[in-house]
Formats: structure tokens, sequence, C-alpha cells
């Protein structure tokens, strides 16, 4: 693998915002360092401390980079306390970021092959804060990787990093069992329900669906574009990352329907 | 025109906010398909599924770029049905979208040379989703003309490109009839009055204007700047587009005037 | 110094959002002068007419730029009238911006050189709106600072350019007299009170402080970080930039505690 791209590539992803200078600091951090990269933002307007929707977009994301993308993600509720800072190398990337689960649905995606611990002084700026290790060690971190520094030069192997468990969905009585993963921009319902899921239970397009949503009953009809059905009907259809959405054709489904992340999803032929 | 700059620049606009992972994974194509391609975020708080206001905003921004720039836009309610996928060759840049309307106000501005419909596979992802074109099939058809690939290769000519009819003020009794264009973050009402037409009816700097915003009547004094007035006061100006605005100093004309975009605004001298 | 660095880099601060085509055609002007400027952006969700907000942010991310970065700042409601454009040349970079206070903190930090004013036409672009310098001004002068023009070009040495009082706090009987400089997207509470200042009254890691916002009396525990408390618990702790936050771990100090920027903080050891 190629570490030392020609102009290396940084994927940045924070629950930072973009209205304060946290964001500027560590991209200025990143260039300081490594003249060359550029830097991409996934996206900073992560929710506040919510791990596991920094983690799904994180995943969403890494896999169309090109090879040898450095991606360093900070969403780091425990920053300064004993959570430790990694370094994980894949087959295709290298994320750099705190050990609380946010690498870990991406580096599912991409084979892990090696997680250090970022101890190595040299990879840091020269004071590190307590509060903002997303300037002090993950991004100079992330900067001298992209410069073509290996990762087992960031500090010690670790073979017991965090690994959460996100739920996945389950077959039960011919209906499968998921959960509301993302409410997108367009107030579209993502559930962790996967095509793969929906042909066990041979749901076929162009039918309806039977969905419970907690306790509300809804019959989409599924789908393969919004464009299908008219502008305010609900729908249901495979987004492009391959997971159910549960949509209204131009509108707000997740404000109309009171979704939210976490929330139960039941899903069988109707 | 060279399509081939050394360090080619790509523009990019759409509705889909900046939280999700859709605007990054379009960036991480890009930058897998052409690694010198520099990226320049348009807007990506377009009004959900408002091509006008798109069409608006890129046009805006278009004429800035540097000649041989690829401009990628996505407003797309219909995507995944028959509306085409195009690319718009003009005289200093090439647009890329659907064909809807979006990019017809930035590529009049340009002077069209020829249409594309984007049909060559070779220019998508190997597998095109039927929600996410802005991924599957725009990024990557913009990211290979980025590296030099002629247009004519995207697939054929196309010469009956839907153009909208988006409204122009005209002359009535000596007052201009137009319509509220765009409001803007700092809440000025953008009228789609150019100074050219407000020229046609000798209206005259620091005199008043009498506006008719739907039944409200105002009398803003014709400024050069905002500053010609006090905080809080009203007035008209030619903004940085040349059209001419009602603005209240350092406040917010559109909340404290209820104006909304497409309302009527007519205007003549007081 | 060396201005013309290989790939140099333009930092970019303002109040107008991200929705309008105001700063892409600032990042379209600065391309098209400077091919190979790498575009940072620092900030573009300064409160309107903020020029303090701007000060601080762009002052907090300055210093971590690669020496010869060129920042263009614009929070401006005086735009068009007396107010002048100025560049400012420290030992580490340049500042370009107008002369309203903007760039005096993050000048201040860095040694100014020299200031000039913006007065050569051919900084500009051919054709200067009087309503939006940022576009037609401050960024082509920026964009030829960074292809190596030297900033004594720009136009006639500035003596008395303007600085704003910004409050620093004092000491009143062993208490701190401050004010809240800033609230961020955590809502977290960030004073003028550096951890300087808390030597100076001996403050203690650990233990509470005693600390009075406007008429609220609190007494937050002085930690190192955040984590060092349950959730919802309110601490004292130093952030990123040097200065004490008064926060409520995982949660909103600002709205629960009903902050504004501004405000009087007293702060004594309880």
């Amino acid at each position: 693998m190629v570490y030392a791209l020609r102009r290396p590539v940084v994927g940045l992803l924070s629950d930072f915002g973009l209205k304060d200078p946290y964001v500027v600091e560590m991209k200025a951090v990143i260039l300081s360092i490594c003249k060359d990269a550029q830097i991409i933002d996934v996206s900073h307007e992560i929710e506040k401390f919510n791990v596991r929707m920094g983690a799904f977009v994180l995943a969403s994301a890494v896999s169309y980079f090109p090879k040898g993308t450095v991606c360093v993600a900070v969403v780091d509720p425990d920053v300064g306390t004993r959570r430790r800072p990694i370094v994980v190398e894949t087959k295709r990337s290298l994320l750099v970021g705190p050990d609380n689960g946010l690498l870990t649905l991406a580096t599912e995606k991409e084979e892990i092959k090696h997680v250090y611990e970022i101890g190595n002084t040299a990879f840091m700026l020269p004071r590190v804060s307590k509060t903002f290790h997303g300037r002090d060690v993950f991004a100079p971190a992330a900067a001298y990787l992209a410069t073509g520094r290996l990762p087992s030069e960031a500090g010690s192997k670790v073979d017991d990093y965090f690994i959460p468990k996100y739920a996945k969905p389950t077959i039960e009585d011919n209906a499968l069992a998921g959960e509301v993963l993302h409410i997108d921009d367009f107030d579209n319902i993502i559930t962790n329900v996967s095509e793969k899921n929906l042909n066990t239970i041979n749901a076929k397009q162009d039918v309806p669906l039977l969905v419970k949503l907690e306790r509300k009953v809804l019959r989409p009809r599924y789908c393969s574009t919004y464009g299908e059905v008219d502008a305010n009907e609900l729908l249901a259809v495979i987004g492009g990352h391959g997971f159910l959405e549960i949509a209204v054709n131009r509108s707000n489904a997740a404000s109309k329907l009171k979704a939210r992340v976490g929330m139960n999803v039941r899903i069988a032929k109707a």
C-alpha cells in the first residue's frame, strides 16, 4: 500500500459544527505538517456526542475515497480521559480517531490489518491540551501519516480496541425486525434493513410493504425511486447506501411520522 | 478550449445539506477519478427540490470561475425517472446535472455550444443506484471531463433540452413589475429587477423609490450601499449581482416585511 | 518571509453563511487569479455584523496556519462607505479585510510589521460593486498576494488603523472580573479569563470555583477536561484556546444558564 500519495487526501469528520474555529484549526495543523494534503470534509454536522451517527456517516463515505486516504474522525465525549487515540490500518485506508467505536463500521467494511495506539509524541503537537485532541493529537497524527510516515510509528499495537454492538436486523415470523439508523437532511427515515435482508423475506418491488414503526402501521409501496409515487405520497425505497428508507416524495417523512433514530421497525410483505 | 487544466476546478452545488454523507461521497468519487481536482463548494444549502433557487445561485457563481471549470449541480427531485442527465458545453465551462432547468440560467450567461445526454456507462460508476445519481452519474461524469475527456464522449447530442420560463420583469405605466427572486442569508430581498431595468424608468439614486411588495407599499431610499442609511432603516440598493434588493440596514428585511420568494414586486419612482 | 508558497494557503472568514453564492464567488475569484491556491474556510457562520466574534475566531485559527498564509476576513457592515480596505503584514502571515477591528486580535498575536490601504486598482476586479467588496476588493487582493505580489504594492502605508478596545479581565478583591467572549456550538460559555489570569488568584484544579455570571452564583468544579464530571454536571475547564469555559458535561451550558456574549463574569476561589 502506498500511503504517500502525490497529493494525499485527508477526510475530516467531527461533531464540531462550522461556526467555531475548531475545524479550521485541525485543517491548519494538517496543512502545516503536510502541505500537499487535499482536505475533504466528510461532515461536521454529526449530532454532538453521537458516536453511532458519526460511525454511520464515516462508513458510508469511506469506500468512495481513493485508496491510501487518511480519515480523521472526532466525536469524542471522553476527550482527555483514558480512552485511547488510535490509528486503524485497513487494506485501503488509514483511520484516525478515539477508540470509542466511531471508526468501527468504516473499518469493518475495509478489512482491518492493524490497530495502533497513538503514543509517540512526535505525532502530536508540542503542547497537547486536555480538551481538544482533534487539533493536538488526531490532526497531526493524520498529517504525519499523509506525508508517508508508517502507522506503526504512531505507537504500540492494540489488540483490544473497542467494538460496539451496533444492532443488525433479525428475522422473526417472516418479518424483519430492525431499527431506524439515521434520519437524513431530506427527512428520509433510513433503517438498518438492507436490500439483501429484504430478499430473504421475498419482498417484491412495486407492491406495498407492511411497515410497523413503533406502533404506527404503514403500507408504503416498495419503489425503485422517489418519483414513482406522487408528491406527498409515502414510499419505501432502497437508498444510495443499500438500506431501506421510508420516505414521502418531496416531503418530510420523519417529521410526519414522528420518527427518531433508534426506533424499532418491523417489515413484512403486505 | 482547454478542458484539462493542470489542477482542474470542479464546482459542486446541491440541495443535500452538509450533515449527511451525500456531498462527501460525490467529492470522494471525483477525487478517485481525477486526483488533481480542486473541488469548490458552490452551495449545498439550496432549499430541497428548489430548482429555481439552485439555478439562480449557480448562475451567480459560474462566471467568476476560471475558464475550463466543470460545475456539477444536483437539485433533482425526479432522480431515477426519465429526466435526462446532461452535460452542457459553453464557451467558458462545462456544466453537469439533470435536464430540469437547473443549469439554464448559468448556461444562458455563458453561451451554449452543445448539450449531450450522459449515456456512456464508462462515464458512470460501475453500479448506478436509482436514488443517487449525484454520486453515481453526475460526479463521475464531471470528474472524467475534468481529466480532459471530451463532452461528446459522454453521450449523444441533445437538441430539445428543457428550458424553463423564469420570469423577467415587465414595464407597465412607467413602473416595473417583477418578483422576489431570492432571500439571502442576510434576509435581504433580492428582486429580478436589474439596474438596467431601473434605468428605463429613470430611477435616480439618493431619492426614494415607490415599492409595492404584494399589498405593502414601501418608500425605501435608493442607495448605493447599505451604510448610507442608519441601522434598522429601509433601503433599496443594487446588490453584488446587479439586481435591486430591498434591505434593512444591519437587520432583517424579509422577516420584517414577511417577504417570500415568488412574491410580486412593483417598482416606480416615488 | 516567503509569500509565494508552492501551493499558497488562503484562509477565508465571513458572516455570509453557506447558502448564497457569496462565498463561492470569492473562492472563484481567488482561483481565477491564483490557480494553485489552497482555500481553507475559517468560518462563514460568524454572526451577521459581529466584528468581535469574527475577530475572536480569526485570532484563534491564525497561529495554526503555515507561515506565509494569506487570510481574508469579511465582516463588513460599512461596506462601500469610508472605512478602508487594508492588508496587514505580520511576521508570519498576511491578513486582508476591512479596517474595522476584525483583524486586530489576530494581528496582535502575530506581531504587526506594516499596514497598507488597498488602493491599487490592479489588486481589485475591473468592476467594483459598492455592496460586495469581499468579492471585488478583498478576494482579488488576497489572491494577488498569494501569487507573491508584495503587500506594499497594494497601496500606501497606513499608520492610524483602527484598534478596538476588546475587554481584558481585571483583578478586584482577589477575584477576576471578565466577560463572556463566545458561546460555541457545544453551547460552552467561553470567557476572556485565561489560565494565566486564574493563576494570579491561585485557583487550583479539582476544587470548585466561585463563578458569578451576571446575578447567577455557580460553584463549578475546576477540571482539566469535560469527562471528569458526570454527564449533565457543571464544570469549569481551560478550553483549547487557553480560556476558562463554563460547561455542562455532554449538555448545553449557555442555554441552561441563559448566558450571552458580553455578560459579566466574576471568578474567585470558592
